[in-house]
């Protein structure tokens, strides 16, 4: 049996060293594709690559709650997978801003505390909005505003999924107002009044 | 000669009875799938369900533009082909306000006229905006935040073309004041004030 | 601008009645294609259709470990999103047996305890395995045979994403011991010993 | 164990009773959609439905060859594969017409005799044209003009695979001269000389 | 507010300045993937990146028509969209001879004149042929043979859309008569007469 | 009629020379992505490029079975192609092991002699067997476990298609029993007995 094991080795060698397919670890180094990163040799491939260390709750911002996010960015066996995931934790009274993301569909998994979240749908123009607490999931569509709110007790926590390898966030006060789109612009394709984007703009930093 | 095409044709007829290849015209009548709609009957195809014929400006509205839209809908030959067209024309200081297309990314072919069109990429949070003319094509990435504006003298017109069967299309004003979304969640995740809101839930008609 | 919101609203909902775009709720009762299954009517659609109840710690197998899978199968809002996710318990001492999941990459993010987790590759015939605990992230390709054990103190817990509206599993003992595939097979095509086959048919309820 | 199994049974059961993921067989009753037919019940999957039986060579046509097509149509496990298959056998001397496959590459496994085969590419419009026999592997890429000749002594015998689970095919005379397709187009659009055209168009039947 | 604004600016910054997803501008200097080109850096890429500047009717040629296309060759931000465009005008009498389009659906949007433009499907060997003018669109399914004759009066104009990056032609008489593809092959193939295909081997300046 | 050529060919070349869209041979020596390797320069690529030359019966491994795969390694024109082939013989007696490939359906179209082939379901844990001979095709669903025997007499040939452009196998003893995955890990998620885990690490060289 030791040569059966090691002609059948030597046949399984000859079809596997050029191209591995079981996994694509991303080579962050070199340009993506349309389709994601291309893969890192795999002779440098160790157990490592398939774990990701600090998925840990983080500091919080100024909106009271913490985003850690694992995306084929800073954990590059998500590379092809198509979905990435974040840890969420929110303070009491804390505001996730109406944003969307493009091209990823979100699932909040809760883990404590409770989120009121909700989207608008774009056929029907209906806002679904839903309280949940832990032993629930919501689902929000690819690509539709968006937000979430702790409106209960204490903390909330959560596991975020997308389907995507890296979620691009869009927030509506950042990209109207924290840039330098021109102040006229904005008013016109908004219907908001001056002052309002006057004020939004300072706060948000946005040149006029 | 005669029998060869006889028996040659026997040959292909076997095996193109069952599921002809060649396009897959909407069912509409039958509920879509992720990838689209079932095929109707083949033996029910002519010509004209490959032509659309009322692609041409239309009435205005309150915006001074019209916009024609030829999408799987009303176009069931685009069915699994992953793009759908618009006309559209625009008059003098017409705008279309800020809004997105889910999963859809969106190319403008100008026709005539002067139009100022822009997008907020998510990533470097940028505003990309170009006045373009005929003869000129602008791309507005998938899922983004952008706009138009007839800066020029007259009408501007164009061919509008999506990379879906059928764009969803997200108007922020809509989204956020023209339904039942709850105002204070409006104030809350847009950093607006209470009178702004109030104003624009009354103009676009949602309820408090 | 009461007449422009009606124009508007008429304008987009001659373009959204027929095919809505945002989502895809799965109607269960109609057959599924190889894209996932018909939607339902979007008129039947409500909140309640983007949320997961019971997703928490189910009763203990013998194995020790229990499993809540929030798949297509029981929350209809995952049609054409590609992923499912479960609620993942187990004892200490408790082991998942070596089993594959056919198409589906399967990434585990640790709640609490301690996990022995790893997955041999085909490439290179190799054993990934490693310990891990809260804050960490393990991603075990598709295909590949993999196992977990809780080696540590006290129970474990995850939510466990796959890469599949729907992950099928393949468990070793239940495929090979299982049923009624013949004893003389299974020993032609293993290499094990009669005995330890008869042993574990017996075990696993497999006919002869 | 006994219990253990039955427990582990009962969870696997719990998941699997709606949707198989394992295979979609198709159900060629119902109309199928851009991504292939809906999929048959499952408890009335046996494993004949995963073998095709007469993969044979078949009556030779007037060109002198043979082709035996297992397609989605006739071989329905083949649905959502993405190939096809065909069993072909073409006598000495024998031609097959050019002609192309949409949307399908085609490869040629020899089995016996000797074949030129040969495409045009478009991008350099060059003739790729080589002689293969029994050892010997083509592919022809998707969409282009190809032809075969059996140019050796006797049979020649290859099986032949596409990447689509039925490939359609357009044969040049069949289509230019075996339809009403109006011979004065004809003419103006291949720079034929009128009775060239109609030569072809009475020996392929094709009304003028 | 200033400090929340700096640590959300922050927060996204993180996240975002590795693999911007917005957008995939071809970086034609690098070979491209089956998927498409490798994203040109970020950095690089300003409003011009998505603005094409010469859309306009080119020179016609000698079968009296123009045709500009916009690819992912000469507009980068096509990369990974799935379509193209073409300003496409054609002199009264002017022909576009029998032509496919390998993987590229394509449709004609008339902008003035009278077109009359045909397909013939593979699965039926029928014939598809209607007068288009201003307002209608076609759509010409992929792969098929296909061609288009201005029969009106005075010039006719269209924005044609292929569902590819870069649509190939393959022209009849170019693939057949202007390459160095043996005679001998061609005759025997397509069933034409030898003098037929010597006469338009010269006209198309094919080697014998 | 000259220069219309000219200008023609000067028309098509102008949109060709970049990016060739006919076909994708893989360039081996640049790493690859998840949707395969970049393409190889096409003024590189000749008729050769797509001609496999050995596809034979291969040398017998102890198991008394030969395997010669052609897959993008040794193939490059497979590289997008979504497929690849084996030459598969297989002496009276020999057994193919109990094994998956991961991410690929494997269709087994029988050339000569008679081949017991079978796959267990995962949904149903069925065992689907059958014995095949000449003009037989079986289908055996991607990433589950498959096996087969020659049971007849004589050799047994079989031509074998993958749906991948590379088709990874794990086999159960080699996976379990060729490397230096820990014995008491092996036994405790397998059910094996000590002894039976100890004999087949021996014969298939893993490290205990």
């Amino acid at each position: 049996m030791f040569r059966t094991f090691f002609l059948f080795a030597f046949l399984l060698s000859t079809t596997s060293h050029v191209s591995p397919i079981d996994f694509c670890i991303a080579d962050l180094k070199v340009a993506r594709t349309p389709a994601g990163y291309p893969c890192k040799p795999p002779s440098t491939v160790t157990v490592d690559d398939f774990v990701f260390s600090n998925y840990l709750p983080g500091k919080n911002n100024i909106f009271n709650f913490s985003f850690t996010l694992a995306s084929v960015d800073n954990f590059p066996s998500l590379n092809g997978l198509g979905f990435s995931m974040a840890r969420f934790d929110i303070e009491e009274g804390g505001v996730v801003p109406m944003h969307t993301h493009v091209d990823a569909d979100e699932v909040i998994i809760m883990l404590q505390g409770n989120l009121t979240a909700g989207f608008i749908s774009s056929d029907s123009n209906t806002a679904f909005v839903k309280t949940i607490s832990e032993g629930n999931i919501i689902v929000l569509p690819k690509g539709l505003l968006h937000f979430a709110l702790n409106v209960g007790k204490g903390k909330a926590s959560a596991n975020v999924i997308f389907s995507s390898v890296k979620p691009s966030v869009q927030l509506f006060d950042v990209a109207l107002f924290g840039n330098n789109l021109d102040s006229a612009i904005v008013e016109k394709t908004t219907f908001l009044d001056h002052a309002q984007v006057q004020k939004l703009k300072g706060q948000f930093k946005g040149s006029d």
